[in-house]
């Protein structure tokens, strides 16, 4: 029996719901597939207990965290109780970080029985390796004078090790699906960054010549995903632009609720951590209507993530039968609970046993 | 007689086509108005002229430039012929901060006969205002190292100054409109300018209390362009921000081939500069299958901007008649050339003197 620990971060709002959810999913797969088993360790870290103790996380939260084979995060954040740069760089930045997760993958994939707002969605699937370590988002900058003088400076700094790492890890994807990488820049505007950006994807492009290779200004390309999103293949973008990016091809799946995502950390030094594209969303959270679809296909990437790439496939195909069979939350039209959602996809997994 | 003297840049690429077919246009509505004249100067300035010259505009030609009532601009930009930061940067991005034209703005606007790839589109009318003079287009960074150890660093600079007037002409705007700004952030990753940019939003919103504020991370609006485009009236983003959105926003009306744009003086001391969303489109030019709507829609803009909004509006509803009556251009599924069009229009638009 191969035990494999996981440690699992609710988080706040929605991520409650849908976390506990999803883990009665990975046990179901777990008695699917012989000899394996996920030992689930619970962390209650977010906003709630920030307000009780004061930070995001215990002083050797991390410490511990980075003994786990891989995190399972819910969502991270409520403005209502904790101001936003204080729970996302207290919770889900500094793991990212810490765990030196420097890749976030997300897939955008068309869903039979997924109303996308496109007028013909047709059949597109693409992923985008966002850088996830540096760049727009280094903490670097700052604001000086007051008043009318005020002036503030945020420093965006690429490196050369982290921009090679990022375009290396989607060529060697795009080698694995449909050999087509497209770049996001935008070195017409940021003179200084997106040429260095664009020149380190060109060299490492050298190496994979059998990859073909396209280059995009951000505001084109984001242009693009809504006109043309089946021309797409593998999408490298710095961590601004493949956040922005990552919301538009959610948007075109149709719902956020069913984006996936994942933090990988490529040295295997650390785990690894996967989280959905979507946020804690107060505004529905208790509710019991959140759309479990995003959480799920973020196992199935953790799944695949852990070299059990039969149960992933399996996950997201009986995901998108159950969606199918129209047993969804009513974010994609329909009209079960979260629960309710995650019984029907836990049956007919059950059917495989 | 009112003479008005415009400058006129063609440019590059498909801007040597609608350009001048716009003028016959302006030319028209001169006729219909009584009184007044407009004095087309013409500067043939763009990447041909950069080849010959080594500059993309004569030594003397700001000083030239800034005696124009306004500038009339078709595209700028070949990158088979010479690098985008040059050709931008010596030309387009020169004008926009020598003439201190602080403001982009760019309407959005459900257009009837006009297939938008959005299943649903319904009658969005909004319009972005793009801060258009610093931000994350400073000329600010630099490159440190060779190798592997190479880092580029672009700063972002964000002053009060320009942040206020952005955003009190975005809500000035809002107040002859629906009432309501969205502001653009990225609060949560861009933990030192956008912090800055949300509390000058607030502060300045507080003038303006009949005003309905809402601020969005621009991942998640990005995504509402997609999925709710007609709940937005009037959106304030930063340089960069208002870029990717705009390019969004000519998506959603089917073409970036109609979307207009005009870059404003906003003290009087300089001409606005009137240029359309669209770039020079090399693969295209030379074909007469530009679409010359997003020329012909920026003319209106500047109509407007000179205080013929009559003048302005005559256009517009022309511009939705024609394309109504099926005369457009291939990219709007038509089979019309370029000069078609703008004949059309033209007729149409002779029938009322
Ligand atoms: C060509 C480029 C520098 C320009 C910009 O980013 O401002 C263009 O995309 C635009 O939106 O006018
Ligand atoms: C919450 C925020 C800091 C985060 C990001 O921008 O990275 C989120 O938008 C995401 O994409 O995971």
């Amino acid at each position: 029996m191969v035990i494999h620990n996981i440690a699992v971060i609710p988080g706040d709002g929605v991520g409650q719901e849908v976390v506990p959810e999803s883990l009665k999913v990975l046990e179901t797969l777990a008695e699917i597939h012989d000899g394996i088993k996920f030992e689930f360790t619970d962390f209650p870290w977010g906003c709630e207990y920030y307000l009780e103790n004061g930070s995001m996380m215990p002083e050797h939260g991390m410490d511990n965290l980075k003994n786990f084979e891989q995190i399972f995060l819910g969502a991270v954040g409520d403005p209502r109780l904790v101001p936003d740069h204080i729970s996302l760089w207290g919770l889900l930045i500094k793991i990212r970080r810490e765990c030196e997760q420097v890749i976030n993958l997300r897939p955008a994939k068309y869903i039979e029985g997924v109303k996308s707002p496109l007028a013909n969605p047709k059949d597109f699937d693409f992923v985008i390796v966002r850088e996830n370590s540096e760049g727009e988002y280094s903490e670097v900058g700052g604001t000086i004078h007051q008043g009318a003088d005020e002036i503030a400076v945020q420093n965006a700094v690429f490196t050369r090790k982290a921009v090679e790492r990022t375009v290396r890890y989607a060529f060697k994807l795009a080698d694995s699906r449909n050999k087509k990488v497209t770049s996001a820049t935008k070195s017409n505007g940021l003179i200084y960054s997106m040429p260095f950006w664009d020149k380190v994807f060109h060299e490492i492009g050298q190496e994979y010549t059998e990859i073909n290779t396209e280059t995009n200004h951000i505001d084109a390309l984001s242009s693009f995903l809504v006109t043309k999103p089946a021309s797409f293949d593998v999408i490298v973008g710095s961590n601004l632009f493949g956040d922005i990016l990552t919301d538009i091809g959610a948007a075109i799946m149709g719902s956020i609720g069913i984006a996936p995502a994942a933090n990988i950390n490529i040295n295997g030094k650390y785990p690894s951590m996967f989280e959905p594209v979507h946020g804690s969303a107060p505004d529905i959270a208790g509710k019991e209507i959140a759309n479990p679809i995003g959480q799920l296909w973020t196992a199935k990437m953790m799944l695949d993530h852990m070299g059990y790439d039969e149960l992933g496939k399996l996950l997201l195909d009986t995901i998108e039968e159950t969606i199918g069979a129209g047993v969804k939350t009513r974010d994609l039209g329909g009209t079960s609970s979260t629960r309710e959602v995650v019984d029907e996809i836990v049956k007919r997994l059950k059917r495989r046993v």
